[in-house]
């Protein structure tokens, strides 16, 4: 492991910035202090800021094949869609999770939490194949494979007429075998690789499904991961299915823990969110698919307001249609400023880093080792380079690379003290063969017609008033 | 003046692409089809979408010395702030007139409304040292100077205390005639040089200043631009004021018209948008600044129903903090899904690429000559590279221009048939020494104390009930 020491670099220190030398040992932070020794390689940090990796702590690698061609639809008619287009190979899930990689961490992330989408009867192997494209870049990956045990058209909310659904093409207990057997052969935290156990939400599982992950991730110390809540339509359906929210319902089968991340929790209420800062669970808002999608704005104020853990995703790019965390984190923190007209109430620049590092290191159970620029934690770092005309005149560069439309400004980043980028450049993949693939293995289109879209397109308008 | 023949390049056409050849003669579109005569320089436009270029619709470019550092604050008092901490000198107008040119044209844009502020004592000098600064880069400038002719405080409310205010500094006739003599001055249309008559808003002008300014619009056919109704604040003054709406107010005083556009228009009511549509008024709307400052959501879908022209803009970087269009289309296209859960009416990507340049050149009364890939109109053009990692896998090329986070991916822009944008670089001016001026002219700062907010903040909190 190499030994290093940024010099000079401009730091977040309370109200203010600190120009310090930062030493990494052994994959460590091991100093942070003006004017240190060097050990190891000399970086050069001035005219740069230096913070903790974010976390894109809720995103699906390989919906970006499907970026930017899908129709303006909720989610559930959007859900349909995507399913008619979007066949995956095994080739296509390594190279939408290597893209995943590059551009999350181009954008100052250091950690992915992939909700990942498994290739009918090759589950192990698309995992296996994200694994290795997440290794190959570098990145700190949450492989959180996605599962369901319901049909996709139980999603929707029966209304006054009775629907009946066909049953999901595997078992519960076979589907929870192939995780378990995940996460022997693949979850090595030591070795930036965890798997979490992921059912995809309330809509498409059943109560067994969430207590077999439950019970898995007590056995294995995993992490656990979930939408929740993203749509109106989805609070209908837990009354339908529960009799009561689906907070409470997840509460009660005992899924909610200081372990698990719950992406979207749009439609929340007060009693809900006391429910999340009870038992600790943590929101991760993806501010650009909830627009994108029409599904509302989570009431992220509130959930701070109530002691809530929040932090920040991309969301698949299906959804959103890009995978740069800065927009997220920008989008997320300002969208809410017109929610609220009490403006101290509002998220700051300052506060918008701290959700995007420690929020995510929280959700995932690791704020001991990861999350902020503190002394005997892991070295994911990220420098940004505040020469670049997007980050000029220079102001307040915290402000700057939060509220502003940065472009290429990651000059480097390391995950566990290994450097993975540098000049701008990741080093461990060759992007531009990368995009060369990308290229050749897809063509122009336009509008598609979806024909599962076409049969439940009358039902959902009546179900939901339209 | 420089002929050119695009060959093989991707333009939308009905809901589909074609792959044709696009002739430019004397400036403006000659003929548009494939397998073209090459006619002057070739332009290799494979793997390329070509697009009318976007409007700027608003900004106020010397805000960019204060970007990245304003408080989290509503307008009024986000106001004082920028008050106190930006006073302008004729260098810094210059370098932020480049700097907002520079980052619209590489976003897309081919014009900008710059809404001025003026240096007090120093108005001419400051309206020509932005018509230099535009005509070096070559972007097509509409220059509105910002003015008024009542005090700062008088913008807030004053609810149940009786409020009084300095008079302004100059008298409303003395601001007119510096107008005059800029139309005088630096007017030229043919040259891409437009000045604009441009009131701040009801907020801060009297009837005198809005009438003498239509009467200068209408003596030299100069367009209208103003700020609408960007708070609740000023929704509540309007009717302390005037007793109406502020859009009923205009309307009376005759300021409304088809070449007026008005920046924001967050808060209308639906008698207030039918006289937009009836005067053929244009929105300008500013995704960005309006969730920054908190204004709110303006209601676009509603303007597009009632049938009013609605483009975008920036906003100045103060309040967004970039001068990035494409990220202003985007979030103008799919904040609105969340007000109307009937997804046929979302703006889609195609509507949002005509909303930004037919809708621009609409709101400036030069439909005619711009907005469209029309033959006979002018030259104003911009060439998309898609093999940008940014907008791959291929699918729909203006999805993923809309609806991702485009990166580096204008390859070419022409103004008037004059290439301005080759190779990704602006080719009129140096970019690096922009870069290096605009470094060693500012310093990295944190927050700031403004004494202008300390007091009228109380006022402020007092007559919003916050």
């Amino acid at each position: 492991m190499v030994n290093f020491t940024i010099q000079n670099v401009l730091i977040a220190a309370d109200d203010d910035y600190a120009t310090v030398d930062v030493q990494i040992i052994d994959g460590a932070i091991a100093a942070i202090a003006p004017n240190l020794q060097v050990i190891g390689t000399p970086i050069d940090g001035k005219n740069k800021l230096l913070l903790p990796g974010f976390f894109n702590a809720h995103t699906h690698s390989s919906e970006m094949w499907q970026r930017g061609i899908m129709s303006a639809f909720p989610l559930e008619l959007w859900l349909a869609e995507l399913y008619d287009f979007a066949p995956l190979d095994p080739e296509q899930v390594y190279l939408s999770a290597l893209g995943t990689a590059v551009e999350t961490l181009l954008s100052g992330g250091t950690s992915v939490v992939d909700h990942l989408v498994l290739i009918p009867g090759l589950e192990l192997e698309t995992i296996a194949i994200a694994t290795r494209a997440y290794k190959e870049v570098g990145i700190r990956a949450f492989i959180a494979p996605l599962i369901q045990d319901e049909s996709l058209s139980a999603g929707i909310p029966s209304g006054e007429s009775a629907q009946t659904h066909e049953p999901y093409f595997r078992s519960t207990a076979a589907t929870l075998e192939i995780i378990e057997e995940a996460v022997r052969q693949f979850h090595r935290p030591d070795e930036g690789i965890n798997i979490l156990v992921a059912p995809t939400g309330i809509q498409l599982c059943t109560d067994a499904l969430f207590t077999g992950c439950s019970e898995l991730s007590d056995h294995y110390n995993l992490c656990r991961h979930s939408h929740l809540l993203e749509t109106r339509a989805q609070e209908k359906l837990a009354q339908e299915k529960y009799g009561c929210t689906a907070v409470e319902h997840l509460k009660r089968i005992g899924y909610l823990s200081d372990r698990t991340t719950l992406a979207h929790c749009v439609w929340l209420n007060d009693a809900d969110i006391a429910i999340l800062a009870e038992t600790q669970s943590t929101v991760v808002h993806n501010p650009l698919s909830n627009l994108r999608l029409g599904s509302g704005i989570a009431p992220i104020l509130k959930y701070r307001q109530a002691g809530v853990n929040v932090t920040f995703g991309c969301d698949g790019a299906s959804s959103n249609d890009s995978q740069d965390l800065l927009e997220a984190i920008k989008m997320g923190s300002i969208l809410h400023n017109v929610t609220d007209s009490n403006y101290q109430n509002w998220i700051t620049p300052r506060q918008a880093v701290e959700m995007a590092s420690l929020g995510g290191a929280k959700g995932l159970n690791i704020a001991d080792k990861l999350g902020s620029l503190t002394v005997g934690k892991q070295a994911d770092l990220v420098l940004y380079d505040l020469t670049n005309l997007s980050l000029l005149p220079r102001t307040d560069p915290i402000g700057l690379l939060v509220l502003g439309r940065p472009t290429n400004v990651v000059d480097s980043a390391w995950v566990n003290g290994k450097q993975i980028v540098a000049d701008g450049k990741v080093t461990t993949i060759n992007v531009d063969e990368l995009r060369q693939e990308l290229f050749n293995r897809s063509q122009w289109e336009t509008k598609r017609k979806s024909e599962s879209v076409a049969q439940i397109e009358a039902h959902y308008r009546t179900v939901m008033g339209l």
